[in-house]
């Protein structure tokens, strides 16, 4: 395999890998290092095991004492509970010790679930995450931000605990439904709408490559994404202040995932949709103009995400929207873009977020 | 309230204090600058609240923004994740953010269970500790550890995470079943054995001070004990090594606990009984002569701890074992003891295990 590509995210001792590339999924260089003479369990879902766990545990059994692959349901309704007992379970059973490893192999279900069984298990065992989705190789992969969700909101209960490496064979996208492509790319926008203009303007005029799945495309996109997000997430792993411009477009995105229901909309799908709120509220509060609001609708619109938000009462969206990680003491705080191209955290007036919303559902 | 002292517990940015004296519950000193203007959920049990929960909430009333109590059940039995999801819906409930505290009232099932909530509530917020029995007091308040039980094995599923504070009021121990506090002094008489000679002879010396609940006695037992604690935590906070000392007794006493049901022994009666086979299995190894194991022997059944363990099968026993959080590859560790006071883990072959078990029970 040739032409890969590493991401450092530098976290002193916990600093780590990304490896990118056609074919990294079982090649020996992108696995070095890792699980030498420890029992793994590969945690997959039952789309993508019959796909690519066979190669992930013939590349472990070289290495690994002991190797077995647990299948989850596929679908942000596994992101529950129900499944860190289930991979526990699975550890227990077979005796796994606290220098056993997990092997996430999917998507970001799989690999929120997963790194946080790993965060638990034992109070804390090694992981290493092998994303199989855009969405999961831009972006929930990447940081160590691990959870799973409740019903009163996304992500709710959860743990930071980084992968010992993220193995991101873009190879795997060619089998992801366009759907799931295309909501991996609201991500990819999102790096570039809040860090990097250039990478913007790149994926405008690449977007019909990306769409149409051209490798090298993809992975420049996957390399460019997971390398602002390490320098983020470098500056501020647990997200006390400028890691949370990595939630660009999350406030409104998390809100209609929970109001429709986890799952109904895709999360990238959501993300999309709440760039475009995000953007139009920079706009209104004079942070950006209204041509670069325009430009990000625009590009949201050309991938196929969706722009127009559902259909839920305004009074609903405030109530989810509280439920946001980032409120504090009752104020509703956004991400916002500025006009250097960059974003960050401000709290904003109910009233203003009730009159944006109320102009977009009309 | 006078006479209360602090150990300090060093961990770099997690540093903090442990306050403990008569009536430090709802002493404001005790409390200072904790909780400003935050929410808090105080966890307690249908036995503690009632006792404690009104004082500890009028102390945070007065700076707090809001103050809420939420009763689990009592016992070993509610050391489960649906515990958890409890407090987890409380806060939501309450609209809790990320600056919310989580206090935890009452005994070792309630902070392990309130701490692991708070380090997995939006991944990660603030909680203090105010145990109110001599086993939490000296012993599972201190060093971050937080859990749940499997029914294959006790704190399978947890995290570190430290609390902000914690506040022993020895005064709370006037309230405690007999049964209970001879059960934290296995932990007492541990911190002596693994660490503390002098302190091994004081405890013998005052053992009929500490049973009539003596405050001045059992507020030197909590401070010396925290004192141990707190330096071998401060030192391997994440049990990379020497941490694992605290462990002593801990691998026979939770294959007692699993094996005859979570609750049916005490924890600390268990680990009573586990120091007196770690002693033995010390002494049959040569790391300490007979006279030694028979001392921490005598001291355990003097406190009103039980010495025979339960008769439960030989294979049960090192089955049980096997899923202790220590063990390696296969292979059992033990913490044993040694002639100059200290003690260590090491591997153990399983037909020695088998001997002395076979022994004790004869």
């Amino acid at each position: 395999m040739s032409g890969s590509q590493r991401v450092r995210v530098e976290l002193a001792s916990r600093s780590y890998d990304i490896v990118a590339g056609n074919g990294v999924l079982d090649d020996a260089a992108a696995w070095e290092g890792l699980g030498r003479g420890v029992q793994a369990l590969v945690v997959s879902n039952t789309t993508v095991a019959p796909l690519y766990a066979q190669r992930v545990s013939d590349a472990l059994k070289t290495r690994c004492s002991g190797v077995a692959v647990l299948e989850l349901g596929d679908g942000e309704s596994h992101k529950v509970w129900g499944s860190v007992e289930a991979i526990v379970d699975a550890l227990l059973a077979r005796g796994a010790d606290r220098a056993s490893m997990l092997v996430a192999l999917g998507g970001g279900v799989v690999g929120d679930v997963t790194g946080f069984a790993a965060a638990c298990y034992m109070r804390g065992i090694d992981y290493v995450q092998v994303p199989t989705t855009l969405l999961a190789q831009v972006d929930s992969s990447v940081g160590g931000k691990t959870a799973i969700n409740h019903p009163l909101g996304k992500n709710m209960i959860g743990a930071f605990h980084q992968p010992l490496r993220v193995i991101a064979d873009v190879d795997t996208l060619r089998t992801l439904p366009q759907r799931e492509l295309v909501a991996g790319l609201a991500e990819v926008i999102k790096h570039g709408a809040i860090a990097d203009d250039d990478f913007l303007a790149w994926i405008e005029a690449n977007l019909a490559l990306l769409l149409g799945r051209d490798a090298a495309a993809l992975q420049h996109a996957v390399v460019r994404s997971c390398e602002i997000k390490a320098a983020v997430v470098a500056d501020d792993e647990r997200e006390a202040g400028q890691r949370e411009v990595l939630n660009f477009g999350h406030t409104f995105g998390h809100a209609i995932e929970a109001g429709l229901g986890f799952g109904v909309w895709l999360h990238g799908e959501a993300v999309g949709c709440g760039m475009v709120l995000a953007a139009r509220a920079s706009a209104a509060l004079g942070l950006i103009d209204g041509d670069r609001a325009d430009r990000v609708t625009r590009l949201v619109a050309n991938a196929g995400l969706p722009v127009r938000p559902p259909d839920m009462a305004v009074d609903r969206w405030i109530e989810l929207m509280r439920h946001d990680k980032k409120s504090r003491g009752g104020s509703l705080r956004l991400v916002l873009l500025d006009a250097a191209g960059s974003a960050r955290t401000r709290a904003v007036g109910e009233d203003r977020i009730r009159d944006l919303i109320g102009a977009a559902l009309r």
